[in-house]
């Protein structure tokens, strides 16, 4: 503990972000105040901005200060494909590999009936109606490879095929780049049981 | 770089803090959106406060948001030892350690005539000033035992000399509970050096 209640309230505080114990508290508190004030300031005002102003897209869920994030009212994108992730993370993620030029719907989690998360609090609702009223041609489900996410990825699935709607799943088997001697025999058996002729 | 022009404002500024690429920022910022709301609120308002109102001991140079901070201000300190640290960070470790009962002066650096950084920009003349002016009969130095901790050792030392008071530099050695064998040649060599009678 310093002598300085500020700075202990600043340790504290710094404690919020994720992966930051006590000791890299002080040394991030320190840092800053002998050598980035002026980053501090714009830090502060940042956070606050981004707490009070960044709501979700009405249309997608994802994180949006706008009522429709820009995606979903870009006029350039294909209506007809939406691609449900679980996380604005991978929306990014999924841009930067530039493979796919529709629509996202962002969960925000996942199915998880044992931590009481159920089909409401992921938005499937929401999608539900969008799957009612839009068209949409194919649903491409890229949950996490986890038990929650498959579970999740099934669910979707049905909320699809209800509709007729064709419903996808993104590939699992060797990331490209990989060697096979080190992928774990999960992957290894998704990869037979997927494999393709060339 | 996300479709929201907050989220890219506050992933940029979360670059401020120490060891925090764009990926980690990317991160932060999406776990503090997510989960942690209140956390960064909390966190806004402590940064501001603490650059704001943290400033230095007028005495120690040490962080204070009061013009001498508690510890310069405790009564119950040893006022005729002073020891000579380089950040802080260095006064928590040897408050943490109990070691010392004594007063600190608080360098904010070290000696560094290549970076520009004189006597005077490390509060050596304050310094000098509070050894002409206060009972002082011991200058503990603890700066790090780099080349530019030992110059400014030895500078120091000097100012004491002058005064005729008695300078002393912490010991080096084999730390405890550290194995010989992994100790370094440098540290192996002053231990040779500073053996002492059991």
């Amino acid at each position: 503990m310093s002598q300085s209640p500020l700075i202990n309230k600043l340790v504290d505080a710094l404690r919020c972000l994720p992966g930051v114990g006590p000791k890299s508290a002080q040394r991030i508190a320190f840092h800053i105040l002998e050598r980035d004030r002026d980053g501090a300031r714009r830090l502060s005002a940042s956070l606050l901005d981004a707490v009070d102003n960044i709501k979700h897209c009405s249309s997608c869920r994802t994180f949006s200060e706008t009522d429709i994030c820009t995606l979903c009212a870009s006029s350039s994108r294909i209506r007809t494909q939406l691609c449900i992730v679980e996380s604005p993370a991978d929306v990014l993620a999924i841009e930067q590999s530039n493979s796919f030029k529709g629509l996202y719907f962002v969960l925000m989690g996942h199915l998880s009936p044992i931590d009481g998360i159920g089909p409401e609090d992921i938005g499937l609702d929401i999608l539900a109606s969008r799957l009612d009223n839009e068209q949409i041609d194919e649903v491409i489900i890229a949950t996490n490879p986890t038990v929650e996410g498959e579970v999740t990825a099934h669910y979707i699935s049905e909320l699809a095929h209800s509709r007729n709607i064709r419903a996808t799943r993104l590939a699992h088997g060797i990331p490209i780049g990989g060697e096979l001697e080190y992928v774990d025999s999960g992957t290894l058996s998704h990869a037979f049981s997927g494999r393709r002729d060339i």
